[in-house]
């Protein structure tokens, strides 16, 4: 074990080895398997969210709560959707060629930091909107919805917890890139 | 010019030499100073929304709208405000002392990665609330409210595009601390 680990700081600061440690390596990569898992799992979760409800059933009254009658769950799917396409494209390059150039590790450091902020923004906006829809705002008259629509709330906030716990995988990703960088310019 | 760009060059490969070039260190305190402007103009361009409309005026039945009617605005305020102090935080450490060690350059760029997603939720939570008051949603029966409170609306619309322009900002930050960690890393 020691030597293994003598031989992971070894890499970091000689030019001609990987440019980051087989350990800094091995989580990069499981770090975005799981991040495909969860944006794919938030996907799944959000369009599946689709209700009906029986209003009046002597009227036979029926109506549907659907992730894609509101702009910001759209939006949400969309930006989960890229996050997802990104986690598994660089799940790939990370497991068939680990780290080799600075530059690769540059745009690593930045693009996740970029999708960080992405997934972040369709966060804030999904849960803006199912906040509103399960507590209403009585000051501009927009009542609540989650009383009726208990399974599609379910399912939104599901979705949520999922593309949460997505940005913190994200913020590991962002410290793993960044600081391989920074041991490499010591 | 040439003399000055080979400077710069040289000050970013050798060891002794500050850890980010002149340039790009004037262009960090540049943005700095830029990003503390918008985001304090986003704030009191926020709070200062308050409108006041006589619905009735035979009845004299006054209605309200302020940013702390929803909790997406007050979270909206908070996170700008989070970002404006470490805005300012950041831009008189810059200012003082430039970049000098690796360490400090590593913890800019996480936390400039970490403010601009603290940043993108908060455009995203306020921009989605926005959309439902211009918009309304049919499909739940939330009534649009722009067509009533017309000078709120566009003090909410100017602190968004506000809060876009200090994400942009945020986004050149992290490239230039990414950047000088690359250019020290090769």
């Amino acid at each position: 074990m020691a030597s293994s680990s003598k031989v992971d700081t070894d890499h970091s600061i000689t030019s001609s080895s990987p440019i980051i440690s087989t350990k800094l390596s091995r989580m990069d990569l499981i770090l975005r398997i799981l991040l495909f898992v969860k944006t794919l799992a938030a996907i799944i979760v959000m369009v599946t969210s689709k209700q009906k409800k029986e209003v009046f059933p002597a009227a036979h009254l029926v109506v549907v709560a659907k992730f894609d009658h509101s702009s910001a769950f759209i939006y949400f799917v969309v930006a989960i959707s890229v996050a997802c396409l990104y986690s598994l494209v660089t799940a790939l390059r990370s497991a068939i060629r680990p780290y080799s150039h600075s530059r690769t590790l540059f745009f690593t450091a930045f693009f996740d930091a970029l999708i960080f902020g992405v997934v972040a923004s369709a966060v804030g906006a999904a849960a803006s909107i199912a906040y509103v829809g399960a507590k209403g705002n009585p000051h501009v008259g927009w009542s609540k919805i989650c009383n009726l629509f208990d399974k599609f709330c379910k399912h939104i906030g599901g979705s949520l917890i999922l593309s949460v716990s997505a940005s913190i995988t994200l913020i590991f990703l962002m410290m793993i890139s960044t600081f391989s960088l920074y041991r490499r310019s010591r």
